[in-house]
This record gives C-alpha cells, sequence and structure tokens, in this order.
C-alpha cells in the first residue's frame, strides 16, 4: 500500500510514523508513506498556500491550485483509488470502513489547515470525505495519521501475531471483554477466578459474556446493527 | 492548564505538540504538556511494562503496577479533575465534551497499548474513559494527541482569532458552510457571485442557509439534538 498525504505542516506527521507499529510496517515494506508540503507547489515568492474567505469572516481557506498541481503530479505518476479529504462533516470514520480501505493499493490523503480547503477541490478532486469523529481539530493532520494507523494495523504481516487485530473492538460489533495480567493479586485487588482457572472453553465464554454485557451498557447501538 | 500524557512510546508524541498551534500554545504559556514514559516507573531490570493476559489469547496486557506508581506520584504533586484513559470502548469524544474539558486545570490522560490496560486500572484509577471514535488503534497515543488538539484550540488566547473557533462545525450543532478563496474563477469553476457581492446581510444568510442544508443532508442527526 502506498498513501500520499498532502499538507502545510508535515512535521506534525513526522513522529506518529517514525514509532511503534507504523514505523516497523514501512520497515517490512508493507506500506510506503510519502509527506508532500503544499508549500513545494506555490509558485509565487511568498510561498502562500492560504488566502482569505469570500465574503469575509475569520479563517483563512487553502488555495485551489497548489492543491491541484500536487494531485495532478501524482495522478499522473500512477493510479490512485481514493482521493480522501480530512474534514470533520466527512463520513465518519468506523472499523468497517478501515478495514475495506486497508484493501486499496494507493491513496492521497489531503489535510486541510485554518478553515479549510476551497469548495471546489472538494467538488472536483476529492472521492471520499473522512471524519474521524464529531469534533474540530487544528487541521487534518492527526487525523490522517489516525486514519493511516487504523487502516495499516489490518494489513495482513504489520501485527505480530495475526489472531490479535481480529478480538479487537468492533471487529464483530461488540466491545472486547476485560483483560488482566499479572500479578493476580495486587493491593488486594483479585483478577475474576475464571481466568486462572485453566478451563479454556469456560473462560472463552465468560469473555463472550463479558464483551456482551459491555456492549450491551455501553454501547447497545452496536448491537442494533445489522 | 497542564496535562500530563503516560505511555510506553512517548516518541510517537513528540511532533504533534512541536508544530503550529499546539507548539504556540506551549510557548505562550497557556498550556503545559508532560510526557510520561511508563518505563522509567518499572523497577525489574527488564523495564518490563506488559505481560501476557490472563486466561491465554493474544495481545499483551499493560501491568497496573508501574501505572499505579506514576499516577500515584502525580497526583501527590498536585490535584488533577480527571484521570482519562483512551479506549475504544470509552465515551465517544465530541464538541461538548471539548468544550467542557478545556475549562480543567490539570489533567492526566493514560495511553494504552497491544491489548490495553489491566481492567483494574480502570476500576480503581481512572475518572473518565474516552474514544475518539468507533474504529481501533495500535495505542491510545494518537487519541490522547487528538484530544489534547480539540481541547487546546478552544483555550481562550491559543487561537489568533477567538471567533475563529466559534464559527467550526459542531459549536452550534451545524456543520460549516463552503468556503471559497481567491481566484474566482479557477478553470472555469466559478465561486458563488453573492460570496463576491459585498452584501453582507445577505451572505450572513446564505452562510446560515448552507450551514443548515449541509447538515440535512450529511447529518440529520445533530438536528436532533436537544
Amino acid at each position: 500500500m502506498r498513501i500520499d498525504i498532502i499538507t502545510v505542516v508535515p512535521d506534525i506527521l513526522r513522529s506518529p510514523f517514525e514509532a511503534s507499529i507504523l514505523q516497523r510496517a514501512i520497515k517490512k515494506g508493507l506500506v510506503q508513506i510519502h509527506l508532500h508540503n503544499l508549500r513545494d507547489y506555490v509558485t509565487d515568492n511568498y510561498k502562500q498556500v492560504d488566502d482569505y474567505q469570500f465574503g469575509g469572516g475569520a479563517g483563512m481557506v487553502m488555495m485551489i491550485e497548489p492543491i491541484d498541481k500536487c494531485i495532478s503530479k501524482l495522478k499522473a505518476e500512477r493510479d490512485y483509488q481514493e482521493i480522501i479529504y480530512m474534514t470533520p462533516d466527512g463520513e465518519r470514520l468506523n472499523q468497517k470502513m478501515s478495514n475495506r480501505l486497508s484493501l486499496q493499493e494507493n491513496m492521497i490523503i489531503l489535510c486541510g489547515h485554518y478553515k479549510g480547503v476551497d469548495q471546489r477541490v472538494r467538488d472536483h478532486f476529492i472521492t471520499k470525505e473522512i471524519s474521524i469523529g464529531d469534533y474540530v481539530l487544528s487541521g487534518g493532520e492527526l487525523g490522517a495519521a489516525v486514519l493511516c494507523d487504523s487502516i495499516i494495523r489490518l494489513i495482513p504481516g504489520v501485527l505480530g501475531n495475526e489472531t490479535s487485530a481480529l478480538t479487537d473492538s468492533f471487529q464483530d460489533n461488540l466491545l472486547a471483554p476485560p483483560v488482566y495480567t499479572r500479578p493476580a493479586e495486587y493491593k488486594g485487588w483479585e483478577v475474576p477466578s475464571i481466568l486462572t482457572s485453566g478451563n479454556f472453553p469456560k473462560i472463552e465464554a465468560w469473555r463472550e459474556q463479558q464483551a456482551y454485557e459491555r456492549t450491551q451498557a455501553l454501547r447497545p447501538d452496536l448491537l442494533e446493527e445489522e
């Protein structure tokens, strides 16, 4: 998989890809991440990527021309299945969407900043608008990092133990059951005795029951899907 | 505001706080971010912070003792209004929650990794569990960065123009209207003529109408709240 990220602040995105699971996925050659600084696609001397809104009002808007130049250059080099814009009014990311996107070959992610991008960019270049949640961030960069993380960890070979992702929350519309590790007793707080019983069929049944009860209590909406 | 972030991979979190709006908020003294490496609170020589799950199964679980030590040390130094755990089965972050949290003085954010933390940590130390969305990430670090960004930008003085945050999506349960900037015509695509009319009351009315229509089309659920 190849992901091209277009941004005015590539520095924000350095460290998330230089540590832990994403770094290992890149080193293993399972994914390529390319950061593109939008300022490299500006022709004027001021490296201006944004301008005041038509009609007035607070907040700057990212201009169409540098974005067009960057996307057009990338599209001339290879085919992209999706050109994604991160925006709070996009389709909300969920695990199903991450599963689907993890099967794509090439993707562009455009990060908005300030008040967002000129609407004509969205109308003419973007194939999919994604929101990571109902809140506003300084820019699309952290959303892009979240999207990449949620997708990349699903690519076979990225996680050490492939069964690990399959037992995560949401993969079967259930929240994950509680987990415990050593010591079995800490300051008088004990782990549920079933987990140290060695009776694995009973442990599995307990976990399913816990996952179901937790979902019922915290997120009954998940049980109603399909 | 002071935010203490507890993590096993502090490196992931370096760059988001060293660029753009978050960096400026820190430099202005409006917020302090302290990263704590959980491995500094481990007494054994292997710096072990995680262990196998009781009851078997894939994925490691973060142990209670180093987390207890780190949280206890911080709590001995000052009062915290919230000790937050980032987890996909937590309460879903939204703009209202960000608004509320932006008024707090001191907060701890615990980032899970691997399969998450020992359930006893959640039962005995955590005051609030937050999810940034219905998807699974490699760890809580990006979630913590998202939470910090959504909160910090709301602190007065952080954004250059304070009216900017108030016209964002969600602040009035509406999505933001479309925005445009120069040039007025690009490859034959023109901005709506109302925006270059100079008639500001009409522009305001158009924006409100657009915001309402966009919300109606994309997120009718927002209009049903309250």
